[in-house]
Order: structure tokens, then sequence, then C-alpha cells
């Protein structure tokens, strides 16, 4: 068994391969041991996408069932008034998730040129609608309904068939209004119905049909994770499952284990510190900044600009972070041209300055001395600085040169750049101008330290 | 604790009124001694109604989704073709299940003024889908789906308001295409999951919630009642559950139980021997002589007439037996008007012949000796004819006078009827003429053997 | 040219057979000296239907979108709010409007089976929805939208290649939400926009396709025949069109002029005076009491039992009148069950008693002087009593013997019945049981006055 | 009467401002003579706007009706068969033309942020349907079917409440399936049926009720602009309409007439000649490059970039024309994110060099004669240069200075940028690097010649 484990040192991050005999025991204690993968690590990028049932109403954001009929929401109570016939039930909308547009391997095409490494799509979430197959959610599912195909075994057959893509999906341990849930709630989770017949069977279908490199588990918070099962199923996980070797989880599986327990931390929706972690996370984040199902009538403003997601991303890896962009697909099956031309542009940007950012680890410093907007990564004995706004000369505080014949690259654009030492610290370096600068562009400095 | 037990008795059906203190066994050899509470044989007319999701399409008959997507007969699916959307799934049939006009009380008022004792609604039939909120059934239930409302309940409520009829549920054991119960029988019946977490869970959560008098138990055919835990059940049923001094159940179990186990024998669709049986039994037929569920596009000649359906009912009491007349309501919650007509007419000659009919026995011969379109019933020593074709005089074999004041009546009309003994034995009666005699008129013999 | 020519003589209808080369003027005048054509008057029995965008709510009557959207009534707004979406308009029934059950075949056996001589579909009601491919009606016809078929042309080809009825048409003149007609109306019906863009070349449009022999004009009563070019319309109808000789309508045509002109009179719907009438009449009723479209939760109560409809046929007949009964077809394009079995009854009974009915003439009294609930025709030279309820025997009071050896039949039973004068007039005659008698019967007398 | 007049003079449209007492006669002779009002030589900039029935299923593009029915087309007879019922006809879309999110104003908001200063809307493309209440269009319009909404009047009112934008409105002659239009065609349009009773009421209805300030006429190649009527109807716009002093009209009026007659020249779609018109004309372009109307599964590379827009803004501009920029609304009332971001891309970039741009003339030199990809406008005395691309220096040899104090600007940026003359003609410009410079950068000349 081999696996490949990387540990914050100082400002780096090492990633060891080694070969592993450890079988984990189903406590925190054990759990918490296993080192990550390191290609989660190296891959820095990846894409969240949020599909179901509510991309039909695709209105305010993916949690319309519980905010109209739940939290009962009068926007929502309104909009459906407004729009649809009384006696309109949630389930009403799954045949119109219609998916007929559906493409896969379009999408796949698509994340590779994005520079993305890794995917996760919504598997099932607190609506409980399986975007997969499931037995254990008859007629409740997407090839009972609506969508009519396996979209959860589609996508990853075009992925696996047409990129180097680690496939990753989001789980729901809980459900809103699943009926075998509310009796356990109601029970105070002393009975385990909705676990043993429902969210469990779920989750390891799940990994022994579609053989995920990544889970996203999410909706724990109403209970401990001994109601979920929780340390039992990531035992089984690290040590019999079929991807246990390359298998990478965050740290949502139960009331408290946010930033505590699991693998990676994600701790809370959109987090980032802005400062270096001990820890590897993530920044799990939403292009849509209000949402993370799509929105059809959500304008302009509400999308992150590309300058506004580049800024996202450097400051996320420069503190050690991953950046999991989330997208919302339609209910017809496309991804909006919005978030296609967001991850193109990241893609075009990752495809001149991608070496600044793959297997990058973090610099001593995160963001610069005296210019805190620009921001720093390195790797292989080169630093890079990511800068987000220039005129024709910008001036840095922390680089410090080894020797006269240092230099410093624009990364896909001239080279040697003309600078010079400043006093007491730090260099000015000189810009051209050249109308292929669109966005953040990356300097890498040679013989810096 | 109080049971009555009928018991048939050469010629008659004889009940008696006891206290038990029985416990049943989970075996046959136990459950079958149970005596049948006498209501049911007192009762002799029933009201079946088959309705569900198939009350959508409302095509051909009740086993659309079968037909349709198991068998794969040809008139379903070109039926599907030229009229729904490629995609269409039969649970997309579902939100059409409206039934905004369903109005229980009506219903209740309807079953009463037909005559009927008892009446049985699908709960559940073999498409999975129940009529009343289970918590097994998520989404796929009335109140989730389609109505939004307790079929069940609301028909229960209203029956046991204005009525004294005894409420009764048609139950489905297995379903079509559940993937539970799929897995269950690709493995042989040797595991239960089906069994443990939808059959068995609902069919109790019925009894506890609706307290039903009858259960019409269905579906039992592909498996054994070992499977099933059907003798665990109605041991429950007998010794513990709130309707055990109540309750009466059919015979369908597990396979080859129907004529041989359970309560009173259904043994076919439309059951209906013509001689006298030795354990009580039920014809259960519908109106529309080629299906359960409505079917929009039956032509009249499809229902049967008053006269045939009053002939198929007085062929089965007079034989022991009690008939279960089936009707369609359809999915928007009406009873469709041809099935109101035939149960207002069944109540009309009820309210006249009503006597020759509740609680009586059959008579020491079933149909005449001379005449075998007359039929007979008994009770408290006399005996009733029922007549289906008649002119000026009708000639009887059967019938013999045991002293010279002995009467003959038509019942709702003329008393004393004129009439004299024929040889070597019967009696010639004279009808007169009436234009208030439409349909099967029954003679009362006052005074013969 | 030859046409057919009845008039009302004393009790008795004459009609002649002559070659006519009149000419008529298009003033009411010249227009109402058409004698009728002879198959009218000798029909006695016609067929009406109502069906069009109305059949799809099939709620309350067919005057659904007026009394939604015109009269404000209360009980269809709450419908359609308890139905439907807000802002689901009438259009918006129209691809509901499916008639995918739609045989008219089987529409013409039934039409034959029941022993009408004469049919009229709606072949656009006050909605203005043409259930012909109008090109005046674009994307509001039935090809455009809905049944995708043209419903007046499959009916007519159906009921010529399969009997001999005669084929109408109703039409109606207004349409209530025509803006072109609502802009007519606004300016005191001085423009005539809609007649000269809408309703005119769509009626000489179905005259010249589907060449009706009868036009059941209607929506006249906002305006006078001279807005309505009427008495054009008709000049033209008589004088020149491809159905100038057997061509009927009514009296429908312009405010005031039912009952007045034109060709029968209708004088106002379920028109049944109970006494002779000068002029040729139409009794256009219903079977459902209420509605002349279908209505889906019509109770039974509603329909008029046979024997209503054959005591209302009867009493028309009697004083020279046809009755027009009316059915409703549904939205699916079946006839529903209950209309079936009324017109099949119907036909059962007249093939019997047809005689009694068709070419028959009313009788010098209507009905009986002293048994009023009888009724008479009369035909070569035989007097036909209509009995709806009998016992062992009935008294008339209007039949007088001309010999000893007159004679009184039961048509469809026995032959010379026993009977016997009455004093001081009239006869008393027995009746024998039998139960084949089920509705009327009917007593031939022969040589009797 | 005053009229604004524009003349293209050498290398400059001047515009004359004058009281006109002008009658136009029905004749081309006459109508050409019109000059056109000068806001829209202002205005350069316009959007165009496909919004109808098509927008439903939004699939290929605007003409989807007559691909799949007339031109029977395979992908859009595929697209119908997979996703809809079989007999799912096109007025079957209407329904879904929901616009439930249309907000005229915030389209307003979005148009005035654009820079343009017109806008033309759909009043109704071929398929007949149109977007506003006609009383000719009796439901097919959107306020009996679909959006039960004025989109015509409700936008004209923002965009005159928020906006001092020119609202203009398209309008097809033709239209493809009109059977009224079909009879005249096959009659090789020697009727005039449709014309009289649809088209032209139609289109002076708009002119009446919504006063618009242009009209794009379009479907007129079929027959002839005496089939149309159409130099009648523009003799009225002209002499008598309420928008007789502003009204500015395209070319297309007849089969014939497009680059010919009319008003402003459009030829033919995306027409960009690159060279100097004598005529006032128009590119009538697509930010989508292959559809006017929405495309539900647009890819990206399908819409133009902000870079390739303005190439062709600029271009059209230098040459005289004016760019009416299409986008394609949704069914649901948005206006998609990606044509929103395209807008307010323009409207970002007008913001800054708006000079350049409005009431601007074409110079003596369209694009520079030694780099060609640089385009010129002048106004005032002062040369605007469009640069697409640049380094740290451009060379440009069209300007020639008038004295060493002729300086050169940045529109936006610095002032007074570095130049040196070039032998024998032309200038060097110095390009100051600043991440604020995204796209299409201007130069404003001031003292060259």
């Amino acid at each position: 068994m081999k696996i490949f484990v990387c540990v914050v040192l100082f400002a780096a991050t090492c990633c060891l391969n080694f070969a592993s005999s450890t079988t984990y025991e189903p406590t925190w204690d054990s759990l918490d041991k296993r080192p990550i993968p390191s290609w989660y690590d190296e891959a820095k990028f990846g894409i969240f996408m949020h599909w179901g049932v509510f991309s039909v109403p695709s209105f305010e954001n993916e949690w319309f069932w519980w905010n109209w009929k739940g939290a009962k929401i009068p926007s929502y109570i309104e909009f459906m008034k407004e729009n649809y016939p009384p006696n309109f039930e949630y389930a009403d909308f799954a045949p119109q998730f219609t998916a007929e547009f559906f493409d896969p391997d379009s999408w796949a095409d698509l994340f590779k040129a994005s520079g993305a490494k890794y995917i996760a799509l919504t598997s099932k979430h607190h609506e409980g609608f399986t975007n997969w197959p499931s037995v254990n959610s008859w007629n409740w599912n997407s090839v009972d309904v609506g969508p009519r195909r396996d979209l959860v075994g589609d996508l990853a057959a075009s992925i696996r068939n047409r990129t180097s893509i680690h496939f990753g999906l989001y789980h729901s341990l809980f459900e809103w209004f699943n009926p075998l849930y509310l009796k356990d709630k109601e029970g105070g989770f002393k009975t385990q119905d909705f676990v043993r017949t429902k969210t469990m069977p779920e989750l390891y279908d799940l990994i022994n049909n579609y053989k995920p490199e990544l889970i996203w588990s999410d909706g724990q918070w109403e209970a401990s994770s001994d109601y979920w099962n929780s340390t039992e199923f990531l035992a089984w996980l690290y040590n019999s499952s079929p991807v246990k070797n390359t298998i990478v989880v965050n740290d949502r599986w139960g009331k408290g284990t946010p930033c505590k327990h699991g693998g990676y931390y994600t701790c809370q929706d959109r987090y980032n510190p802005g400062t270096l972690q001990t820890h590897k996370w993530e920044n799990a984040m939403t292009i849509d900044k209000r949402s993370w199902g799509y929105r059809r009538n959500a304008p302009l403003s509400d999308y992150l600009t590309i300058d506004e997601l580049l800024k996202t991303f450097v400051t996320t890896i420069s503190c050690g972070g991953n950046m999991l962009a989330n997208i919302g697909p339609t209910k017809e099956g496309t991804i909006p041209t919005i978030f296609e031309e967001r991850l193109r542009q990241m893609g075009k940007w990752l495809g001149i300055n991608g070496e600044a950012v793959y297997s990058s680890v973090p610099w001593k410093h995160q963001n610069d001395t005296t210019n805190p907007d620009v921001w720093y990564t390195a790797k292989g004995g080169k630093v890079y600085a990511f800068v987000l706004e220039w005129s024709s000369s910008i001036k840095l505080g922390s680089p410090l040169a080894t020797s006269s014949s240092s230099t410093i690259d624009l990364i896909g654009g001239a080279r040697n750049l003309t600078w010079e030492p400043l006093k007491p610290s730090g260099v000015k370096v000189d810009i051209p101008a050249w109308s292929g600068l669109k966005w953040c562009l990356v300097l890498r400095f040679n013989g810096f330290e």
C-alpha cells in the first residue's frame, strides 16, 4: 500500500511517498492521523457543482425547499403563489429537471480547459434527491424522475475518459424533510432508522460504484458523528474501500467536527483566513456570490469578475489552501455561459501562469510587506509574485536579491525585466505595456529569497 | 373479549357470539382456527375501490405500469408514444393525480345509499404509491405528490361520521418495481429488506392509524408467506392489534395461500362457484368487466347492466358468498356517473328487497330445480326467491307449501299473490303488471319449505 | 329544383314535394316564406353536442370563460385560484383539449344506434375557438392547438360513411371576448369589422366545405340581424349554396328573431310548450339538466333518467316538435358513459317503438283527456298512445273505437290486448306483466278516432 | 414642422436643422428624399432585441418554427421528437413564454448603462405572435397567452421614464404560417387579405399607440412593396403620424428595396462594408454569432468577446455606420448574464471613450494607412484613433501634426503622451503600462490633420 503524505513545514508543504500498512480505528484519534493524499495539495484548484431539483425553481438559492416550507420565508411563498398552482409541491419540480442538454463530455472538456484538477458534484443535497439510481431512494432519484440519467455515473465516465481530473462527490448526511430523519430527530437521535436505511447505504453505494477520490460531506450539524456512524464509515473508507489509497475527505462529519476532525478543513463556507494555516484547508466558495445553486434571475453584479476570482485564488493558495469554486448548472443540463467564461478565463490564466500555482508551496511571506495586495508562492527555488494592479512600475518589499545576477521575468511576457533594489529592502520592477496583459500578472523571481 | 363466530351448517350460516380468550400462534394451523367476525357474513354487499396513480393514464387497466414497462405490451408502448413526451416515466403521472373534486362525504353518502355494508379502498396497489402519508414511502405517497391529501384517512373519517359502513383497506404486499423488492427477489427471497423496511412497517402503520375492519391483501403470489412474515402479522393482528375483535381478512398472504389459509376465501378474481361453499367466501368482481381501475375510454358495453349485476349478486349470496363490487374513481376524485348509477340502482333495489338479503343464509336449494335462473335465500323461517325474468306468471319447482294458508308476497308490491300448487311439486305464481317493477323481483314465501 | 314542404294543418303536418324556382330576397318577409325541408319534420329526434375548449375545465357549464372573466362569478374565480397557477388564462386550456380518444366512427355508430336522425355539433361556440381549421381563426382552432384534427370534418365524414343521419352544425354569431367584436359593440354596432373578417367568412366557409344540412345559429341577441348580415347570408344559403335544397336553419339570427323569423323555432333553451304549435319547432334540451358542456363533477341526479327523457320526448313530438337532446363530449374525445347509456336506451326504445315516432304527426289530442300523462301521435290512420306509468290496467278518455273490430296492440309485446269501452267515452285496456317492459310503453290503436 | 437633416459630405455627415413643410407622395421617388432625423446618426450604438415565442424552445435560432415545420430540418424534428409529446405544436410553446422575471425598469437601467442611444424590440417576428395586445391577433399575443403583459408598452414606459434612449420597434411584414398570408401568396399576391386585416392594421396600431422613433421593418422579401402597401404607410408615417418628425426607418419594405429605398440602409444582416458609404447605414449584428434569438445551449465560443465587439463597433462607426447589437432575452424575461456583461463592458468603455464616438463623423481615413487595424473618427477638429492591439509603442501612418505643439492624449489615461513624427509621414506614440487598460484604447489627436 502506497500513500502520499503532505506535511506543512515552516512555509512549505512537503509530500512524502511511502508504503503504509496502517489500519485505522473508528475513532477520531485514529482517523485524524491519516495523511491527506498528496494529489489534493498539489491540485490547488477544483470545481464545485450544485445541481439538483433546486435547479428547477432556480430561485434565491439551493435551500429553496427549506426556505419555502421550513423557514416559510415570505419571498419564497410569494414566488410560488405567483407562478405555480396552489398545491404544487416541491416534488412536482422534479419532472422539470430535464437535463436534455446535459453533455458530460463537453463538461469534462470545459473543466479540463479551466485548469481545475478536481471536481465535486452534488450526489445528493439536503433535498434527498439522488443524482444516481439509488435503490434506497425510489422515485426520488435522477433515473426514475426528471433527467432519466445516472448523472453521477455519466459525468464520472466522461471525466475519466477525457481528463486526468480527480472525480469527487458532495454528499449531504441529513435530508430536511425525510420522514425517517424527522422521526429520528424528534426522538433526540436515539434511533438511527434514517442512517441505517438511507444515508449510510447510499454513501457506501456511492463509494463502491463510482469510486470517487473525494467526498465532500455536509449536512452534519444537527447530530453528532455517533448518530451518523461517521467514524465507522471513514475507517472502512481508509482501510477497505476500493479508494482507500487516494480518497480525500473534508471535515463535516458530525456536530462539532468542522475545523477539527476528518480530512482537510473547510471550517465554514467561503473560508479564507488570509494567513498561513497548519492543517490543509480549502476555500469552498461561489462564483455567484449569493448562491451555490443556479439562479435564473441573478444579475451580473452577483457574479465575481475574473479579477475578483483571481484575487480570491491567489490569497487562498498563498496561505496553503485550495480553492473549490462553485458553479450552478441549469435544470436543462447546461453550464451557464457566465460560469463557462469564468472557468475559461481561469484556464487561460493558468495556461500561462500554472507553473506558479500547481504543486507550489506557500512562501515565507504570504503577501508583500509593503504592497499587501501582492501575494506569493514558491516552488523549486523560485518565488512567484501575483500582482493584481500595476502601472509602469511596481515596488515590492519582500523579495531580496541573492546576487546581482538575480532576474525577474513576467510570466507569459518579457523576460529579464528592468529592476533595481530599493532601500532598505525590496525591489522596483518596470512593467512594459502590452495589450495581452488583462488580469493578475505573475512575476518570477530567480535568485531571490 | 367477544367475538362473533359464523359457521356454515347444512344450508345455513350460524353465527355465535361468545367471549374469546384465544391467543393465536403465528402458524396457519392456529390462525386458520379464528372464526370470521359475524358482521362480515351478514353484510353480503361491499364496494371495492381501485384508486391510485394508475387512475391517471386510466388506460386498459390498473396494471398499466407493469404492462408498459414490465410486459412491454405494444398497445401500452404505443399509447405512451402517441400521447406523452419521450422519457415520460410512470412517476410523472403522479402530479396529475389531482383529486380536486374528491369529496369523501359525498362518497360516504353514495355508499350508504347503495346499501353496501362495507368498503375496501386500495391503500397501496402494486405500484407502491401509498394513498396515505407513509413515512416509508417518501415522495411516493398521496400527501407528498398529487392529491396532497390523506385519502385513506379522509375517507375513513367520512365513512365513520356519516354511516355505519365497515371501513376496509386493500393492500398489496409486493411492488412491481420497488428496487428493494427486486433485490430480494433476485436473491431468491433469502433477504427481506423490502419486507422489513417497506411492506410490513406500512401494514402495521395502516392498522394502527386507520383501524380498518377488513384487510384485503393481495400481491402475494411470487413469494411464500414466510418471506412476507404474514403469519407474524396476522398473529399480532388477531392477538394485540386495536382491531383484533372485528378485523376480517382474506386469503392472499403468500404463494399457495388463496382458497386455503387466512380469513374468508377469494380464491381468484371474480370467483363465483355457483354452488354452496363450506368456507365463507367473497366474489370480488368488477362493474367494468375488464378492469379494476377506471378506464377513460371504456364503452358502455364493458359495464355490467344493473340486471347483470343483480344476477351476479343473487347467485353469489344464494351460495353463501359476499359480493365485493369494484368501482374505479377518477384521478379528479369523482366516481364516474355510470358507477354511481349502478350503486344507486343497487341501493334502490336493496331498499325494497333488503330483507331477503342482509343476514340471510343460503336455503337448501341455491337455485330452483325447474327454473334454474331463480335463486333463493332464507331467513327467519321465510324463503326468498329472486326472479330475474318473468311474464304474467312463473312456475317454480323447489318451494313446497306447508299448509293451505301459506302465502306468497311480491316484496315492495302486492301481498298475497294468486298461486296454485303444481304436480308433482312446486308452485305457479301470478305476477301483476306494474311500471314500478324494473329489475329482479323478489318473492317472499311464508309457510313454505 | 325540388323541395319538400311541410305545413301544419289542423292536427297534422303535411309535407309536399315540389319543384321550386323561388329566389329569396334578403328580407325576413321573403326568407320566412321558405318551407322547411320535410326530412327535418320526419326526424323527430336529434343529438346536440357541445364540445370545445370549455370541455377542458369542464366545470359548471360551457359559459366558463364568460362566467369567470366576464361575470366574475366567485365560484369560477375560486375554482381557478384553487387549481391553476395565477396568470393561467382561458387560452391555456386549449392545449389540454387533447381528443386523443376521439373516434368519429364509434360516435357515428352510437348515434345510429340511438335512433337519432340528425345531429348538430358546435362548430364554434361563444369562445370563438373553431372546431375546424378556419383561416380566420389562426392559432385558435382545433388543428393549430389541442386536438390537431378537423373535428367537424372528421365527424362529418364518419356520419356520412356509416349512417344516413343528417349532419348539422351549431354556430355562434358572437364571440364574448373577440377584440374586433368588442370594438364593434363599443361603437354601437355601427362598424362590422368582426362580421366581415370573422363570423361571416367562417359561416360561408362551413357551408362550402362541410355542406351541413342544418345550421343551429346562436349568439345573436346583442345585435340586430342587420349587424350580422343574416338575411344576406340566408338568401345566399337558400338561393345559391351547395345545400340550398336540404338546409334547415333555426330562428336565432339577430335580436328579436327567435320565435319569429328564420326556419324552425327554438324560442328559448329547453322550449317545451305542452300544446300544439302552428310553426315547426324544436325542444333543444340537455340530458345533463344543468349544462350543455360536459361537467366532470356532475352527480347522477343532474342527469335525466331514461324515464324523464322519454317523457320529454313524447310530450314534444305530440305537440309537433322535434327533440334535440344535448350531450357533452369530453376533452379526451369520449362520450361519457352515462350519455352513451341514455342514447342507447333511446335507441332500444325507438327500435321497438319507432313506428309511433318517425314521420308521425300530432293527433287531435296531444295528451289524454282523463289521463293527462298519456300522450298521442298519429300516422297512417293509426293512433299511438305513450303510457309512462301503468298497473294491471289503464283507463283512457280520448280514443273512441270506430267499430267493434277495433283493436289495441302493445308495440313490441302482445297484440290484441283485452279492452272494453268506458262510459261516457274512452277505453279500459289490460296490461300484461312482462320483465321486458322497462320504460314508456306504446299502445297502437287500430280503428279508433 | 422641424426636421433634422443629415447629409454625408466628403468625409463627414452634416446634420441640418430646418423647418419642413414637405408633403411626401406614396412613391419611392418622393419618400427617398426625406432626410434621416439627426438623432439617429449621432447615436452610433443601439441595442436590438429578438424576443418571442421562439425564446421558449430557444433552440438553434429564432427561425425555429420555419426550420421545423417549413424547411423540415432534421435536427429540429429530432429535437421535438426527443423532448416533446407527439402532436405538440408551435402554439403550445406560447404558454411557456412566462416572462415572470421581466423587469422593464432594470432593462432600461442596463441599456442606459450600456451607452446605447436607441433600442429596437421585436414587436412581432415572422411567427406572427404580437408582443402587444393587438386586436388583430386574438389569442396569439402576449396579453392573451404567455406573459400576460403588454411587453412593448411596458418596455416603452420604462425606457421613457428612466432614460433618454430612443425607443424603436422591429416589425415583420410577413408571417410564415398565417393562413391569410399563405392564401394571398398562393394566389400570386393578387389579393391583399393579409395586408388589410393583419399586417397593416397592426403597424398603424403600433405607431399610434407606442409612438416609436424607429421602425425596423423586415420580412419583406417574398412580395413587392406594392403588395405590402409600404409606400402608403410611409407617406402617412412621414406626413401625418404622431412621430412624423422623429421617426427613422430602415430599408426593408418590399422585394428589392434593401440598400435602395426607405430610410437608412441595412442591406443584409451583419452588413459591415469596411469602407465609407454615401448613404447612412447600420450594421445590425448579433453578439451571439449564430442567432438573434436566445439559445439555451449556446457555448461561450459562440458569443463575441468584448474585444471582438469593440472591433466591430469601431470599424462600423469609422465608415459612417451605426451598430445595432442584438441580444436575446429569455422566455423568463431575463437578459442572459453574458449579454449583460457585454453591454456593461460597452458602457464602461463608452463611459471613458464616448467623446470619440457620439456625434462623431468619419475622418478622411477610415483606418490607418500603415496600421490598418487602427480606426478613426473625427469631431470638433480632433481626430480619434481606436487602437485594438499595442505594446510599449505604436506607429501610425495617417495623422499628420499641424504644429510642434500638437498633442496626443490617451483617453481615460495619461495626457500628453510622448510621441515623435515618423518619416515620410505619421507618428510613433509611447503607450504607458496600466492595469486599467483592458480593451481598445483611444488616442485623441489635437492639432493633427
